[in-house]
């Protein structure tokens, strides 16, 4: 699991005087740095790798400024080419957002989607999410 | 249906060259701001009505900066306390996210949902999504 | 001068009610568009000019959301290789935040500051904010 | 002086491929949580305090994502009813923004700027710029 402790900022929060919605997936794409630079080591732009293809975001709790928040990312499933990884955001020991984003290993060159190397996968292995309670209900 | 035209700007793109992902939410709700003023006819914070219990987004084709963006929002269910949006963002004619959003009629004050009043539901009925071609595949 | 109506986001307000103050940039960099083409046609990052010096920005009185906000930007001074530019935020005919930019024209490849082209200068001299009350009091 | 590491964001950079300038008063306003917290101790909205008035922010070296940044931020000078912040972001050693704040201490209720607590005072001189070095040259 990959874990990423960051502290909610004033311009994220919205009028009705909570984290803005817009920002759980800015977060959540944070916690998905140690990823991206297993596809991309020096996690320069033009050798970008990973690519989104879908995500959802599910709200169970308010999130407030004033106090730090988790953000936890585990993978979710190994395709061929592609992955999924289950995201969750915690704030005072309760999970205030849970999501899940599709990524596909993409060559921008060759404009191609390519097969997920071994050895990234054998990285990606290390983080799964392996649970009772099923992420993807 | 709802309408909005937005111009991409220079501070949504991202190192790959793109508008970056969390963007796409933004202006998704950007394009509610019809919906919120159903609710909350001055759109005062200390009014607000709409909490946001989920979302998606599918990501079809990237976006650019330089030419501006459709932003459509329909209808896609009207529960007894809550509604479903279907959105689409479009470029040069191309539609490049599509995503949903559900959401709540919530008093605050009360710190319940409710059902949403009937002159709410038959404004959102006039937008309802009705196509052959389903939104939730 | 250059006209930008902006319609103000949920995202851009914070807990205070009122626009974050970081959104005034992002406004104002957005009211810079036809700048950043005169100097790059096409719009492409990788043939981009414009890099910012330095900016300023005074907060004159609260933005809300919920009503469009005109960004009007002026050419303020044109230097050899760099131009400052003078701009206003108003919202319901109230000058709501005031600042200047100081962009110099910069070539990525050559890794060094450059002329201003006259053409490019022509077409800037068109915007200059001439006018008795002096932009930089 | 107040310190924050912050780990910067893929959806922070730009199409340039460095951090968009936009983010800097985001890093900026966020280095001041510890002085929100002295004007609003439980910092929460209706009790807030800090309206900024005016802010500058001088780029002097470029920013990247993938390196983590400081933001250090000190007292510049303490008036009767406002004060100014100076402000420097570094990334791997080099100071790449450096910024000014000036805010107002606010009542809210009865709108109108208010002269700050002489307890509040003691601590923002805690935290002076005291330096050969003029940081507002």
């Amino acid at each position: 699991m990959f874990k990423k402790v960051i502290e909610p900022r004033v311009s994220e929060t919205d009028g009705a005087g909570h984290i803005n919605n817009t920002v759980i997936p800015v977060w959540f794409e944070s916690g998905r740095d140690d990823i991206f630079r297993m596809f991309t080591p020096d996690l320069a732009f033009q050798n970008w790798r990973c690519v989104l293809l879908k995500m959802d975001v599910e709200f169970t709790s308010q999130l407030f400024y004033g106090t730090s928040v988790n953000v936890q990312t585990w993978i979710n499933r190994i395709g061929n080419k592609s992955f999924e990884v289950y995201e969750e955001i915690s704030q005072s020991n309760t999970v205030c957002a849970k999501g899940r984003a599709t990524y596909v290993n993409y060559d921008f060159v060759l404009q191609q989607s390519e097969v997920i190397p071994d050895e990234i996968r054998e990285e990606l292995e290390k983080h799964l999410y392996m649970s009772n309670k099923t992420a993807s209900e």
